[in-house]
């Protein structure tokens, strides 16, 4: 059997308890380390599960699925993901995966940011696309989900957006040789986030959207030292929320009453 | 202290670790009863936590809501909500209310239908807005939410539809007077949303959507007896999926190959 548990948002104790039973009885219990971070370490996680951990890195959770997924034929193994475990296409893929291999699976669900981003008063239904905004480099500048926030802003519908992570990215000189080499874990920040959005409308003055409107940073949501600060993204730019993980939300243009009482608390 | 706790939304054990810890620990757990509900039944909650529960119904959580508060000041008690906390409206007006009366308040957050719909293998990204389905009367027939299908499937997003509750509802002709009469529960099928989405389509036949368009029929998400169909709208309107709850998913016209893939385990 193979089970895609969903370890939430905040810490050790987010975990449900059908997701801590199973990993009490499983032969194998993998952390998937990539796609999110929990606030706390494997450590403090292998403490409370009584239990060690693996950590499956990219290449594990892609190319090495298949000898994963065979084991499970005869034992009973885990897979962990921060949030909801199917947040992010590739468990997807595993599980049809598992599937065509003839393996049995379970998912065990839990909070993720696309539902838990309604901690800053902000309507779940009143939310359009999410979009993701990757690193951008020197040469390197995508700006695709521009247009879907403005799509979003002017149905009158808020943006959450998810900011990048770089987790174990082999380095661009070590792609091509035999041994790679791996940048040090990043994940962006709101304030980044911003400054790239900032760029985005000072390039496209007619976009309908102004440096001047409403950003909602929101940091480690779930955990016990979340913080969410509302600002115009001007300046956002420029503002520290503190360690990771962040998303932004660009709010729709007008508020129901009630979303707009809620926000004010965090000006 | 104030707890709002979300209960994910299977059984008793999709609780959290940390939001069964509150609940063994407060003074007073409260069951909300009228937004949604969970497979299992009061007693099944009870038993497993340990504590008796009472159930909150829509006029103790909207009128009664400033006497539970009050009494948060001194006391510890906790509101558990079915799915994630801040999935309804009634929620976040509650935090408000607590912050104006300075009573703390902390949220437990979980899964709710709004993340877990991923089950089907369609991604949280390509969603739209999410639309809420009404019960038709004779008299009173809405289909605003229509056009956010419609709006959605213009650009290639999938629309998840909340189909309808009607807990505790008075009876229209006990509305005025004294004694309040209630209707039985129901909740709207896959079924009679597919219908009255039919009947629209029928009567907007240059819509761009058509009868013969792919949905995704949910029952149960999340539970051990969890159902998944995809059918043709046409074809889901004579379709019966079994016990409540339902949600319906209007997916967009072009589809990522892995998820046509993974939809067609369910035709």
């Amino acid at each position: 059997m193979f089970y895609l548990i969903g370890l939430g948002l905040g810490d050790a104790k987010d975990i449900t308890v059908k997701g801590l039973e199973i990993i009490r009885k499983c032969d194998k219990v993998l952390l998937e380390g990539y796609t999110s971070i929990l606030t706390i370490g494997k450590d403090a996680l292998e403490q409370f599960y009584g239990r060690p951990l693996v950590i499956a890195d990219r290449e594990l959770c892609e190319s090495g699925i298949d000898d994963i997924l065979e084991e499970s034929k005869e034992k009973e193994i885990a897979l962990l993901v921060v949030g909801d475990p199917l947040g992010a296409t590739t468990h997807t893929d595993m599980l049809l995966r598992a599937k065509q291999l003839g393996v049995k699976s379970q998912i065990v669900h839990n909070a993720s940011i696309m539902n838990a981003v309604s901690c800053c008063g902000l309507q779940l239904y009143n939310f359009g696309e999410t979009v993701s905004i990757p690193y951008w480099t020197n040469t390197w500048k995508p700006d695709s989900f521009f247009e879907k926030i403005l799509n979003n802003y002017s149905r009158n519908l808020h943006t959450l957006c998810l900011l990048d992570i770089k987790v174990k990215e082999p380095t661009e000189e070590s792609l091509t040789k035999k041994v790679r080499q791996y940048m040090d874990p990043k994940f962006m920040s709101v304030k980044e986030a911003s400054a790239q959005l900032v760029e985005i409308i000072e390039n496209n003055p007619a976009s309908g959207i102004s440096k001047t409107c409403s950003a909602v940073g929101l940091c480690r949501v779930g955990a016990s030292d979340q913080r969410i600060v509302v600002k115009s993204l001007e300046e956002m730019q420029h503002f520290d929320l503190g360690p990771p993980l962040h998303s932004l939300v660009i709010p729709a243009p007008e508020l129901h009453p009630l979303e707009a009482d809620y926000l004010s608390q965090f000006k």
